[in-house]
């Protein structure tokens, strides 16, 4: 029965990785994605990341399914945009490969008349690891004001 | 070592229910928690799902951590507004003990003037087994056009 028990134990802390692990990874996979986007592009990034299984809930828009979606919405990203992200904190299942990080964003664009228009708001990004490689299974966000010292 | 990988077959099959098992019990907790939210008023539903630990993501709003401060701001609901929901689908972690509901969701609400303010959104709310009870972690929603017959 030691040798079971042993098998077990092995077992459930092979199987069932530190949580603040699974948070710490997410955080940076956030972070890469985030890079990725201020270097590539938002479309590049966002396509790199996703799911084939994600759920998509643009924020005055219809809810929509799949990376190959997702590819050909973000195609019409106009040219200039900027999306900037910084994660926040994260929760991950007590499987350590599923969860979620939440942080804030800044939506920047120039308008054909030159002016400038900037949304900021917040975002949940839930991630699945698939292959050792984490994804984002679904993105949703909405708008706040600019944060303030209180906040 | 028959022993062996039989109780290790019956303890991973014991805490790694099916998949689909846990998205139906998300699913029926989400439709449980509108049903109470329309009986009850809605304060009451968001006091009762909410885990103590969860992040809220008001949409125009900063977001916001803790039970206690949900019940604080839920307290200052409008009286007569309504939030109706309905839960389309859900996405569980390998391990069966969390997972995310997406639904849509109506917010109505009559003003002074005797006027009628009605939103369509969506909605995604993420949800931990906690001591076997469901309870949702964080929770974040947007706007979107009224559901028609393309979506």
């Amino acid at each position: 029965m030691k040798n079971l028990a042993a098998a077990i134990f092995t077992l459930l802390t092979t199987i069932s990785p530190a949580l603040a692990d699974a948070v710490d990874e997410m955080i940076a996979t956030d972070r890469a994605f985030a890079l990725m986007a201020a270097d590539k592009g938002v479309p590049a990034a966002f396509s790199a990341y996703a799911s084939v299984d994600v759920r998509m809930f643009p924020d005055g828009g219809q809810p929509y399914a799949g990376r190959d979606e997702l590819i050909k919405r973000f195609s019409k990203w106009p040219e200039g945009a900027e999306m900037k992200w910084d994660p926040v904190e994260g929760m991950a299942a007590p499987g350590g490969d599923f969860g979620f990080t939440w942080g804030r964003y800044v939506f920047s664009q120039t308008k054909e008349d030159g002016s400038e228009f900037v949304e900021h708001g917040k975002y949940v990004s839930i991630w699945r690891k698939e292959d050792g490689a984490w994804k984002f299974v679904a993105d949703i966000g909405n708008a706040n004001p600019a944060p303030n010292t209180a906040d």
